[in-house]
């Protein structure tokens, strides 16, 4: 936990796919100026980000580093050419963009850079639902699904970064016929469980559909089956869950439910089979974990 | 890597279901002296595990740790009162068993305690075919099916550890009818596709199937499905793939063509799409991964 009396100021960019959130804070969490706006073509959404961060920098004085939490897939291997650059992207026009390379050239301070969702599971870590754990995984349901993962502490990115939302999960036995929505996969977690797929599916979101509708169900099912693969795999000691969908807070018990029913008792540990209110929980930060997360990754990267 | 001058001895165990490894090693991964035997019930096993330690203390002096790589599902949390024991587990008399203990009792060195394929993970690691790169996953297919994640060079814990084993792939369309043989969650992955599932579902261990016989189809789906899985929630640099069923080498190049198959061309890392021959590999150690990876959790438990 940073201390009270650390008086630096960070920079701090959420690049989400569908709308920028630039802001300035310190290391106690507290934002002190934010601007939001809408993800347009890269070059004017680049500009705008940089002006923003320009005009604050006058106000509050040089930046001990600058965060940038981003929507991926990113290329995050600082040894490689790439590094700071979006990969291939169904985001229209943002594939192969170099996105840190601006800030590096406007800025001399250090630059944390990870996936939005990385930079989220940070925040939620050091502010957030997951202050007590060193391994947990944040979850972001809304127009899109994607993951952050941190292990002994630390975001996982190896050779690019998770990518949970295109996981593939079995299809519910009332959705056999849906093809799902993903560019990609078609019927990935993303294709059949983002916000996105729901409308495809239904032509309403959750929100507007009675929970008798089966389409809670099949959510719940979905979004169990992505957290039991994720206890199967990274381990963590909680999920956090949030985002758009998750709005919705009559899913999070469902969601606790199916977890449990894929699992079947073999997580013979009581944080799960006993504990599972404590372990699958909605973000402490809610809507601001993206920004939070941006700051949390510029106070990773200060010196 | 150990220095050729380091002269420490080391006890080594590796504690699988079927077979008893034990042996002395040094720093440089050689192996001083070995033996092996079934695994049988727990007091009688664990007495004879000790007798070797300590006749071979005699011989080889002093050990500065010992390393014990054991089948889960185990408690691995040094905070729990639990800890060095096996869990709920099928394999018979052994759920609840402290394996830690009785070799905390006669041997005052620390020791290094980990699941068996998280020990092979760090040998292939530290000597076999992942030397190079700091994010792997070491994946066995044999009786069963288990994996050893290692993530910025440490195998991951977190609430309990990886049990990628007990994934649950999509159904191949061949094998819709076979009930899977997993006795918690019947058609997960090992319920699938481990030599017991090929055994149970065709009568014969894939070595006697013609390669025109659907088995071959079917399990290159399972665990291109597996691999693919892993890519998206660990993000491993590689995945290093051994166990009985991996002794039919032919099945690896499938493997490969499926994981492939089901990433779809998101991954767009030329590691994977262009050199998944170099990213799927076979163990550097062979069948010696076990006993050499409970050789490295000794040499990580030591001061």
């Amino acid at each position: 936990m940073p201390l009270a009396t650390d008086t630096r100021i960070f920079g701090a960019i959420e690049a989400g796919g569908t709308k920028f959130v630039c802001a300035v804070g310190n290391a106690q969490g507290d934002i002190l100026a934010q601007t939001r706006f809408p993800t347009g073509e890269p070059t004017y959404t680049l500009a705008t980000m940089l002006d923003f961060l320009k005009k604050q920098q006058d106000n509050f004085g040089a930046y001990a580093a600058i965060g940038l939490g981003c929507f991926g897939p990113l290329e995050l291997d600082a040894a490689s050419p790439r590094y700071g650059h979006i990969l291939r992207t169904p985001k229209l026009g943002w594939s192969e963009t170099d996105v840190v390379g601006p800030i590096a050239q406007e800025f001399s301070c250090p630059i944390g850079f990870d996936t939005d969702v990385n930079g989220a599971a940070l925040a939620e870590h050091t502010w957030g639902s997951a202050r007590d754990v060193e391994d947990l995984v944040y979850l972001t349901v809304g127009t899109g699904i994607g993951g952050g993962v941190i292990v002994n502490g630390k975001t996982i990115t190896g050779l690019m970064h998770p990518e949970v939302g295109h996981l593939f999960p079995r299809r519910h036995p009332l959705d056999a016929n849906f093809k799902g929505i993903c560019p990609f996969h078609d019927d990935c977690l993303e294709g059949l469980a983002s916000g996105t797929a729901i409308m495809a599916r239904t032509g309403s979101s959750l929100d507007q559909l009675d929970i008798s509708h089966p389409q809670w169900q099949i959510e719940a099912d979905y979004l169990g089956q992505l957290c039991a693969q994720l206890v199967l795999t990274v381990s963590p000691r909680r999920i956090v869950i949030g985002g758009g969908v998750m709005s919705q807070t009559r899913l999070l018990p469902m969601i606790r439910e199916q977890t449990l029913h894929w699992l079947h008792g073999y997580i013979d540990r009581r944080e799960i089979t006993t504990g599972v209110d404590g372990y699958i929980v909605l973000p402490g930060l809610g809507a601001n974990a993206g920004v939070l997360g941006a700051l949390a990754l510029a106070m990773c990267a200060a010196p």
